[in-house]
């Protein structure tokens, strides 16, 4: 699954983002405002307009938790996948409905259910405000850099937001290496429904073992609906549904959100990104995969709790060790050395060198990583009731703060969505979170070392074991009434609280924003300032004819329905609802759930169940529509091959592939499995 | 600890031995026929006579299950590392008597207990037999190679025992990347018996925290006692013990069993190991840490039962992550390179380049890997049962061969350990191994994935979970009995059998077997060849001041009680009884028994407790006596600090230390708290 890449991405590793070198075909993510319309039209023959732009980038959404998505009605119903809604689906469960396992199908309006802690937002506009960021920034470095643009990105957003902060959502996202700063002003809607979720049998047919591989036979597809003031909202662009869908050699387009590229990394970065990050997320996460396994065995409804966060687990896994066996390929590095020395020949002489500037970035990062990911990263209070401390503690200082001398995630731009996070009325299980911030002590205790100052002060005498039971049995904040109270009584309510988590997340607090400062000046900023001289090199070198790195902002990708050939053999396209059951053996991840079993016969085998397309996509961009080019939906997408993961560093048209759901499949199994005939009509209303 | 990672390596890595280049100051493991005198003389003004030498030899041992020893008494008292007597003091725990937490003073010779799979090897003879072995295999290749080396070996070691297999064991080792095979001749004892272990709080005090730390507290000492015919044994050639110990600059030389080095492994060869060998095993061992933490957290019983395992886990953690950290160096692949490439031009003209067919090999290797490590070396049967099935339906197919056609394990002088090994009585826990096997069959399918014909033969149409449970719930090999039944049966008794396990282990050893044998045919002989070819360029350039790569045999390293500078900060070489109660929290792992705290005024705390040296040492030395120039016993190997872990691929005089336990502090430890006069009597006897 492509999704949770992108949180991931977010979690591990650093932000960056960066322009890329001229496409070739099928390759690029492109910003809406600067389609490849030369290619589209020698390769396809495609001329779009701008009201087939315009209307493309109004029907698709993002999803705020890390996924895409479209409206397929006019009643708000949105198209994503059912990987994107698990978080809601697992948090409208419990001991009494496992609707994780059980699947989800509100047949009439009255029972979509309320995601607690979802949000849409739709693209309205693109403004280009680099002039504004650039003269706020001119001249400075490090920490005065990083606060400079924090405070001008701040003003700006916040202008454009106004009085509208429940309705409106702007951010000014940095493209192509800090070359340009673009304001993205989406519609923000907070009322996000759950209408339809398969059983986990059906959309995560296969498990991990099938992840990121192909053929494959995934209902993995989940429908919201926007509300309003209590109604479905009225949706003015949105996209069609072709039941017959996407064929072999079509043109088929992805307008969707890709979290994270990072294919303009310079060799230091590339390195660093391999034998630090890569190397220790991939032993963070195997040892959490067996912590979430394990726990998982002890019954029914542990298993349950643990359901999501190992999925999640699982998948980032998998993407990791695709990413570092992608970096292990010498002759890949080795072309990434050689792009590089041709630009820097090109340059003549530079004042400064910015790749030297950026290689001794990565010395800093490498003696900050450790304490840096465990503490402000939180990868060492791996607990829901660390991370809701922590966002009330933090809020409360930063909110009595200016709006542009507050962290970017406490700015107006960020608040509305921070407190739908911190209010959501997701149960939290204590005996879960005692397990998970245990172990992660364990992981804090190991990296920093039992003699560290911090680890002194969080586990004082005591073991990881004790310090996690004492903190969760002393907790309240698994009430939301208690972080209502928190999040309105700001300082004074934070400072008096007694509760542990608060109290935890305050004593540490200076020292994880010390760690975050001497991030930023000593690596991001420095990334950041050199990596835009080397942008604009780079522009200098190659023109126009580039896209900037993914920045879980909205794309647009190009290709065709098109299998590949994996050590000699022809991978076909195309699957059908008939393989789903020749590969069924009856045990998970491998069994099919029982509405299908008991339906086989009234479904039609030969439909086109899932398949594989040359767009380039990457994690973010799950539930994005797969359309054709009288933009109706003939797929969503919901994966790569496994070829697909080295795509955070390049592209490789022969074997990487975007895996989608057909339309067709869709339609059938919402009409004869799941007997939804409301949906199926609102879904097939001209 | 250090003996686990040699266990680990054998299970993990390549198997290779190689000859180094010239030793600077205090590196080398040298063997006890070549040591290094001049140096000796030269630096520490010491001249061991052949009379010292044969002395040394004689009072050191080795234990089967992957550590060194000494005898220190008269009546086969044998002083190793607590950690190198845990497995045994596992074994002969239960739900009734917790040894492993409690610890166990025998204070009389009745209370001595058996360890159900322990063995002592004591070196007698070493024997040059390189011509025999060249002869047998001259102009050999691939399979025919090691068929022929395997046959040759087989015979000199049948010859060598003769009619004494119970007394005595021969294993030919090769030397200097084949260019010596020598053989050694053991004295072997199988009746040995538990006298001493601490309680884990004392011999694990700081836990993997602390593990290859410095400064360090503990009482890392066991004790065992070898008999014959119901007897003690009476011992010629014994260490007395200084009970003043070790004193800073002293010459300290350390006499056991280093397992394994890779010191003159190709560039080839140690990028395979850090791309292919040690991020794979960084996670495997990642993710089998957090199954048996969390395991142990369902309770006392459980945690008793994985606690050897975790902790044998988590060490070995410790070394890979520490390895892998010293090949991601640049630096030092750099000067490997350079070492290399000096080689190569003094080598003149070739007929063939041994560097490039190694490099081949590791292509071959790469793709084997994963299948090969699976099944052949069994990581996809984590279990026990898995372990015992596999020995006994092999060991029926190859005692049913003459002796020079069989795989080496199973070649007569092998069978007296293996025979032991699988008649231990130590206790099988089915629920445990249930979880193992089923945890370890999903990185099976995952690893192989879901499709291939050897995982749908182990799966079926059932999941990892119901088929481990199947094959506990059906097994009778958990009962000694069973197994002494199909052992004595051999073939026809292991045919017939219905046990899961051993039904398991047949359907699976065809492909097992073949994929050895591509193993050793298409990478282990191609190796070998070659690096005899590169040792006897190295030979012509450097002549015999070099030692060779560790093999698990006796060797000698001398060095000095010295600390290291680290970040500018002194390290001082040694610490107090005193310093574990400063040190103490109350809380794990950093609690003391409570034998130590009633205790601790009768203590003299300014006894040294731990101390580092020079001295050269990896996995496999855990239990060596530290000794100095009278030959006395003045601490006792168990650890390295981290520095050490690079120890694996080169020698850092400046930073790389050997951890050891004090004398001193034994005997006042055995004295004042454990309370064991005679004892204490015994090992101060002269």
């Amino acid at each position: 699954m492509v999704m949770t890449s992108w949180r991931n991405w977010g979690a591990g590793l650093l932000l960056v983002a960066a322009a890329s070198l001229p496409a070739r075909a099928a390759e690029g993510m492109w910003t809406l405002d600067n389609l490849p319309l030369g290619p589209l039209k020698a390769q396809y023959d495609f001329e779009p307009d701008q009201a087939w732009i315009d209307h493309v980038m109004h029907a698709s959404v993002r999803l705020a938790s890390g996924c895409s998505g479209s409206f397929v009605s006019d009643d708000g119903l949105v198209l994503t996948n059912a990987h994107c809604v698990l978080d809601c689906v697992h948090e409208l469960s419990d001991d009494a409905q496992d609707l994780v396992n059980e699947g989800f199908v509100a047949r009439k309006r009255d029972a979509e259910a309320k995601c607690p802690a979802e949000e849409v937002n739709q693209l309205e506009a693109i403004t280009d405000v680099t002039a504004q960021v650039e003269t706020a920034t001119e001249g400075l470095e490090g920490e005065a850099f990083v606060d400079a643009r924090n405070a001008v990105i701040g003003d700006i957003e916040s202008a454009c937001i106004g009085d509208q902060a429940g309705r409106r959502r702007c951010d000014v996202v940095e493209l192509y290496n800090g070359g340009l700063y673009h304001l993205y002003r989406y519609r923000r809607y907070q009322d996000v429904r759950l209408v339809f979720s398969p059983e986990y049998r059906a959309g995560f047919f296969g498990g991990d073992p099938d992840n990121f591989n192909f053929p494959r036979y995934n209902l993995d597809i989940g429908l919201l609906r926007v509300y309003e003031d209590g109604r479905p909202i009225d949706v003015a662009d949105r996209f069609r549904i072709n039941r017959k869908g996407a064929r072999p050699g079509e043109l088929t387009m992805v307008t969707g959100h890709p979290g994270r590229t990072e294919r303009q990394l310079t060799v230091a970065q590339l390195e660093r990104v391999r034998d630090v990050d890569l190397i220790d997320t991939l032993a963070y996460y195997s040892e959490r995969r067996a912590l979430l396994w394990q726990y998982s065995r002890q019954g029914e409804s542990a298993a349950r709790r643990a359901q999501a966060d190992l999925t999640f687990t699982e998948n980032s896994l998998k993407v990791f060790k695709g990413q570092l066996q992608a970096l292990l390929q010498p002759e890949l590095i080795e072309r990434k050395r050689q792009e590089e020395l041709a630009l820097r020949e090109s340059a003549g002489d530079l004042e400064s060198d910015p790749w030297a500037a950026i290689a001794d970035a990565q010395n800093a990062y490498r003696e900050l990583r450790d304490p840096y990911v465990l503490v402000e990263r939180r990868r060492g209070f791996y607990s829901t009731y660390f991370s809701m401390a922590r966002g009330l503690v933090r809020a409360a200082d930063e909110r009595a703060k200016p709006n542009a001398e507050r962290l970017p995630e406490y700015q107006d731009a960020s608040l509305p969505r921070l407190e739908q996070t911190l209010m959501s009325s997701a149960p939290i299980d204590p005996d879960y979170e005692a397990t998970k911030l245990a172990w992660s002590l364990t992981k804090l205790r190991e990296l920093l070392g039992p003699d560290d100052p911090l680890v002194k002060l969080v586990l004082g005498r005591e073991s990881p074991e004790i310090v996690a039971q004492r903190l969760v049995e002393g907790t309240a904040l698994g009430d939301v009434a208690e972080r209502r109270r928190l999040w309105e009584g700001g300082v004074p309510a934070v400072a008096q609280s007694k509760d542990p988590f608060i109290q935890l997340a305050r004593a540490i607090d200076r020292v994880s924003r010390d760690l975050r400062t001497r991030y930023e000046a000593e690596v991001e900023s420095v990334e950041t300032r050199n990596q835009a001289i080397i942008a604009r090199l780079r522009f200098e070198k190659y023109g126009t004819s580039i896209y900037p790195d993914a920045t879980f902002t909205l794309r647009l990708s190009y290709g065709e329905v098109k299998g590949w050939v994996e050590n000699g053999q022809t991978v076909e396209p195309m699957t059908t609802l008939g393989g789903a059951f020749e590969r069924a053996t009856g045990v998970d991840p491998f069994a099919l759930p029982q509405s299908w079993l008991s339906r086989k016969k009234a479904l039609d085998l030969d439909v086109p169940f899932n398949f594989v397309t040359t767009n380039d996509i990457i994690g973010g961009n799950s539930g994005s529509p797969v359309i054709n080019r009288k933009a109706e939906v003939v797929g969503v997408a919901f994966d790569g091959n496994i070829h697909s993961l080295g795509g955070a560093f390049w592209f490789d048209e022969t074997l990487n592939r975007c895996v989608a759901v057909h339309s067709g499949a869709i339609i059938e199994l919402l009409d004869e499995v799941y007997e939804a005939p409301a949906l199926v009509k609102e879904l097939q209303r001209r």
